[in-house]
């Protein structure tokens, strides 16, 4: 049972949008992921998901309105809910999400990871 | 939808080993707890444990070992492993666990918390 330092694990990736799983607990998975430029519209049917920023900060693009996270802070996006991230700079994200989750949710495209690395 | 800041958050309360209610998802919660002293030994027969310091650090004591969990890292309990966490000085703690699981699993007493406030 050993503890996880966020900022060495953020060090390991350079990557955008392409989450890494840092933990597991009771289904759900614990990824960190880097932001940087425009994600897609998407939802997700069956999952809830929650983005807590470690450092920097994001758009968070909703229907109706745009809600800017910055570090210290989270949103929980409840399924069913469009959204799309947006980063003009970048920014380190800690995702909390049942193990099911696809990063694009209800799309499917050449951004959309499927097997995603432990780190 | 509204974003949760954890700093605003924190400073609604000052009470120790009360952790408060600051968002939900998929049946787990996020709560938010400041440790100061000793807790007690105990273990959730069901529920895995998550817990991320967000300001200062503290000791997570297990059988064998005991593991310093300082800003910006987490460790996860797994169910039916005993733990008490110590904290020399004041910790600011976020969980994330199921929506049942009580703090202090399996032992019930004074300090046991049933009702937990939402922030």
């Amino acid at each position: 049972m050993e503890k996880v330092n966020l900022k060495e694990k953020f060090s390991l990736f350079t990557t955008h949008y392409e989450p890494k799983i840092a933990g597991e607990l009771n289904g759900q998975l614990v990824k960190l992921v880097k932001f940087k430029g425009e994600f897609v519209w998407h939802h997700h049917d069956n999952e809830d998901e929650l983005f807590y920023v470690v450092k920097g900060s994001f758009d968070m693009h909703l229907e109706n309105k745009v809600v800017t996270v910055k570090e210290g802070e989270f949103i929980i996006i409840p399924r069913g809910v469009e959204h799309k991230p947006v980063a003009n700079e970048e920014v380190q994200v800690m995702l909390f999400e049942p193990a099911s989750t696809l990063n694009t949710g209800n799309i499917e495209n050449e951004i959309t990871q499927r097997e995603l690395q432990r780190i």
